[in-house]
């Protein structure tokens, strides 16, 4: 575990952190590590206080808030719940995969209370105790400068630049993490293609070699093709796994947001529809197609004499 | 059975029917309702001859052969056998689904005997024999003129040029009925995944009926749309079906040839892949998605608790 | 014009059309022939009345009223006129692109007057006043019957169900125009990948005569491919059009509406992302690809000598 | 440069390289750097010797030679030429692009002379020379141990199998070179619409700041990434490039491979046709869209006084 350097951080600070689930707790110890106090809350028990209102009152003003919890109504009635809680100056940071509309709505309910808010789109799983998050934030300069000394701890090792932006008013965080959701999306679908077009049938006799030897020096290289060598070490035909993707909506807001500018988002889309089918026990669509196929062929059930001497009725 | 008016036609003529499956069989019915004598060989024992040979010596001088067999090696051996069987002057129609670049040698191969070439396209399936086929031929115009009495005969009623066309030399009438095959593939997937949303879950109660209602006066109303109906009024929610879908290897020449001219297919293309993936008991490429899921959010097994309280790890 | 026979219909009715551009003056003008009296109002003046208030004033109760305007604004602030407007018992039918979701809110915003609300998708275009329209409605199935004689009027000769539908309550009759515009999206771009390949170098040397050959007994025969023959029967080669193609909403609603359950959009999407591409003058995503490009290449410009005996650095 | 360790080298050796432009310069220059002997030849007189002849004398039998010229007819004779010049026992690499079913008509042809051949695929681009070359090799087991001191040279620092791989037999390094490169582009597109996402409108104020805060910490992180940042560092909106994507072979190559195979590649095919649709300076196909367009909308010009009060007719 390798926080950023010292010098960059402008001190330490106290902070509390809702929700301790694999992204929250793990947060939890990178930023005590940096030196940080945390004071964790979790719904089921699991925190050091137990109940928000507790959390609160464990803080000392102006507080901080980071919270680590599901998108949707449960950060929807954690921020209602914290806009009575809260006093004036103290300050929310929704670190969640919230999707960039409910920022808007979220900081103005906390502003009618005079209770800041950033909202910080957090990449990198559970990579991220060691290795640190990739961050991207929204809100306004001040409040991104309050907390700079969090986001200092969270992000890589490295040049702030390289693991942190601002990257606009609220909600622009978030936004930034939904595209890179899509392009995450993208990614792994090309290299799956490819990995399944390595096993059809030509020539390649160790697929999970080949991968393994794309680590370095080529073009493809990157963290997640880390990540699938890793998992075909673990399991080199992915026997224990099932062609079931699901998907956390991110990739579905990118494709809206790409229909609602007219960006042509066709890669991305793909491997969306893609994880879409996979989890489709039989595809409507292909029974139709099936019924069409059957409807130019006829009813009647080929003949095996009959299919050795012709061509076949369709397409 | 109504073939093309009488006045349309040069005379009744002879022709050599290979192949009596459905399409073969069909055609030689709908021939001979027009008035024309056909001489039918399968290699079934069925028709009328018992040997390529036997069919030879049944015909008169110049002879004319209609293929109606499996592209590929069924039909390279039959002209391989005709160039030595028949005589200079007679003319061979391969109206299977032969790839066009076959056409080629096997025009080469019987120009070298003197033996004239014509390749025609033939779409319309089992509805044919009574509705007419679709030609589209590939030829000589001297050899397409000697056989305009058989076109007129085989193509639906109606002005000539709405069901036969003269595409071009030898290879152009199968290019024509590729490109053909690949358009129908992707109006086919854009018709089921229509079907699909209408029964996804929104306020549509009866599918099949609005299918129907779209059977006149509106922009999508097809012959395809018409089968679609019929698929759904004899299975309303296509309950004896699976979403299986062959492909008969026109869609596949159809993307090949676009990505040699560099010819941009996104629609085509994904009808073919998703006839691909309607075959696929399990997806490798799903579920290498699925094993990268896995390496971010790591190996450990979701806990109840506090999967209530923390957002995914990963898109 | 042949409007359905008279024995379909229960009686000549009064009706109100708001819009008269060539979707609503056509339809008026169909009506009217059908023997239904129609007072057309239109924002320009050209109507029979000079204001919404005077075309209610000008009906008998219980007034029907057909609006054929623009969806969003342009329906919503005419709708929240009529609740003012009319009176209890009275009925609006939106035959506009409305997107489904308006039509509850109109709907219950109507209700609270007393007033009836039916929603209705139009398809045919400009041919509709002599072809007829395809028709699908939703509403209270009171509502439904109570509009026949216009329904009967406007569709198709033929059997009802092949040219209308009541296809659920309110909202299923826009939902199920938007997935037939969606479906249109497809199969035109199917046809439009066809036309471009039979151009692009294969042995096809007619494209326009090909295209009318599959007018008949082919697989792939349509009204669009009736229309694309005419297209090409004025301009062969579309010298006289740009690659330009407009979307007007339904097929993004149908890609959100997918989105939201799930559905696999391959084609359809595939067609709305071709029309998005065709309307920029360079493409910023491509312009990316070119960059990446350009910088595995090295930012050297490439000497003439090198390139003779050199493979490309990349993909 | 840092080519790999001394102690995972057999020996120096002695190897006569075949084009000398920025792939095979660079190599060379790799090579010489990590103690091994090159002797360089190029067409346009800028190498060591002046013929392929002068080439193959000034090697010590049994000789080893590298040939990094353009896949094709180039690589063909060069090796119809070395079947002639080198003897038996002698070894030739096609390091360059290739396409894999070359590789045995190459091998056969070399084998006829007692002459060994090895495939091997070659990733990294100009940056190859100073972080050393992913490589993907093909051939029989000894042939390749015989060239290991020269790939170990070659490929990056590190673990050998994490940028080197002996694939298969002959064929299968330019089969992973080839499905690499299918992934690349996949790759490039999702960073391309990602890209061009986030420039649509949305809240992101400095778009080049958020990728390369995508470089650390991130799912998305990656050697292409780092390009992009490199990109937009140098030309912030990419105003110094247009959207025109060539495309080199193994694209194309890699979708012809996955229709032999029945495999869906829904993203690789989706970037590969938008290379192609990025030099189309007018798309037929979105032509015929257009015109389809217009014939439903009449071909009368909009007016604008109806406009105002109509809705579209048709999608």
């Amino acid at each position: 575990m390798h926080p950023a350097p010292a010098d960059e951080r402008n001190s330490d600070v106290q902070l509390g952190m809702v929700g301790l689930g694999r992204m929250g707790g793990n947060m939890a110890e990178r930023l005590r590590a940096a030196g940080h106090e945390v004071v964790g809350y979790a719904n089921d028990g699991s925190g050091d206080v137990g109940s928000l209102d507790e959390l609160v009152k464990a803080l000392s003003a102006p507080r901080t808030l980071w919270l680590m919890i599901p998108a949707g109504e449960p950060t929807h009635s954690t921020v209602r719940s914290l806009a009575d809680l809260l006093d004036e100056g103290d300050l929310v940071v929704d670190g969640g995969n919230s999707k960039f509309t409910d920022d808007t709505v979220h900081a103005e309910l906390l502003d009618a209370h005079g209770i800041r808010y950033v909202d910080c789109g957090v990449s990198g799983g559970v990579w991220g105790r060691t290795e640190g998050y990739g961050l991207m934030a929204g809100g306004d300069p001040a409040d991104i400068e309050r907390m700079m000394p969090v986001f200092d701890a969270l992000r890589p090792e490295g040049p702030r630049e390289e693991g942190f932006v601002h990257a606009g008013p609220v909600g622009a965080g978030h936004y930034a993490k939904m595209v890179h959701n899509g392009v995450e999306y993208g990614l792994m679908q090309a290299y799956a293609e490819g990995y399944e077009l390595l096993n059809a049938g030509g020539p390649v006799e160790n697929v999970g070699a080949v991968m393994k030897a794309w680590s370095r020096g080529t073009v493809v290289r990157s963290w997640l093709l880390d990540l699938m060598v890793r998992a075909l070490e673990d399991d080199p035909h992915l026997d224990r796994i099932t062609g079931y993707a699901e998907d956390s909506g991110e990739g579905r807001w990118t494709v809206d947001e790409a229909i609602l500018h007219a960006v042509p988002l066709p890669v991305i889309s793909a491997a969306l529809f893609a994880r879409f089918a996979s989890r489709q026990v039989d595809s409507p669509a292909m029974k139709a197609v099936a019924a069409l196929r059957a409807q130019f062929g006829g009813h009647a059930v080929h003949k095996a004499g009959d299919a050795a001497l012709e061509p076949p009725t369709g397409g």
